[in-house]
């Protein structure tokens, strides 16, 4: 059996922020396995079934729907630290309406739905941190309506920079620009403007 | 003290659906005003608290937001046997960032947020129904951040049309096209072509 190394963010979240013991968290790590999904790979696709939590510890990924004209829109990005999936499908059981790309290769610390539900009945605290998280989780989501309802190409893409600096090296213009629902034409245009002000 | 009566779907919801006793829903709903809201009126300014649960027992509201031209963008619409307000501001106790206001009088029943937290020490149940609720309203959320993003107007109008079979008799056009996120003579035009169908 691999050994997993943790990353310094997920101790601190289940050590220091959520205070399980030693003994709680030996036992919810000892349920997790790594898994690996090369770039441009699909993590999941629309009709599958998101049966994993997942961490991920390397790489970063988008989320996407195909619209009516069979064109791909962004809806958000996933990096290091970062929860990665289809919420609604891991929650009700039923199939994905999204896409999951990677745009990096990508390594995951993953634990069963199944498995998390189980350790969630011993260990409540688990369960109160996964609330607390879907929460969040709703939070984002309704922010990031908000920001497609209102802000200009510009506002989005301060945004984004403020929330990953490095963005902009590691992920595809034309994944900014759909996320952005702008032309890749005009974020180029964007950049250069805002990098010579 | 006025005698507040519970619609039936609210019956449903607490007694059938999520089981509770006689004496949890007595208790439960004892802790409940009624609050009016007239046509137009605002119910939450962005900047206020929401500190009320409300369900809706008469009337429809908007919840939207102002963008940075001073433009109001309408998120989504609240009709009866709804919850309304800004969830965000109501779980974190933080100030709202929407504004949500009568389209029509309003008829609502509210039980404030410490209330609806001390019973859910008492009843365990309507935390898990309130967690359960959070994750539906996170999926509809995603559902309209999907739409947004995607949807031809034309979709966009039958699918509020299925949801609100009443809603263009109900709601002013202008907010129906902010929602939909067109010009108002653009909705115009559309309903005429799809009535003529």
């Amino acid at each position: 059996m691999m050994t997993i190394e943790f990353p310094d963010k997920f101790v601190a979240l289940f050590r220091s922020d959520l205070g399980l013991t030693v003994e709680e968290y030996a036992l919810f790590t000892s349920h997790f396995h790594k898994e690996f999904v090369g770039k441009k790979q699909h993590y999941l696709r629309e009709g599958d079934f998101n049966t994993l939590k997942a961490y991920v510890t390397k790489g970063c990924s988008r989320n996407y729907i195909i619209d009516e004209t069979g064109k791909e829109k962004t809806l958000f990005f996933c990096f290091e630290d970062w929860w990665l999936g289809d919420i609604e499908s891991f929650l009700t059981g039923k199939p994905c309406k999204q896409y999951v790309q990677a745009i990096e290769d990508m390594e995951l610390l993953c634990i069963t739905k199944a498995d998390f539900y189980k350790l969630g009945e011993r260990i409540p605290r688990l369960m109160s941190w996964f609330n607390t998280k879907i929460q969040k989780t709703h939070f984002a989501t309704m922010h990031r309506l908000m920001e497609a309802k209102c802000s200009q190409p510009e506002e989005q893409y301060l945004s984004l920079l403020e929330k990953q600096p490095d963005i902009y090296q590691r992920v595809p213009l034309q994944y900014i620009a759909s996320y952005m629902n702008i032309e890749p034409q005009s974020l180029s245009r964007l950049r250069k403007r805002l990098t010579q002000k």
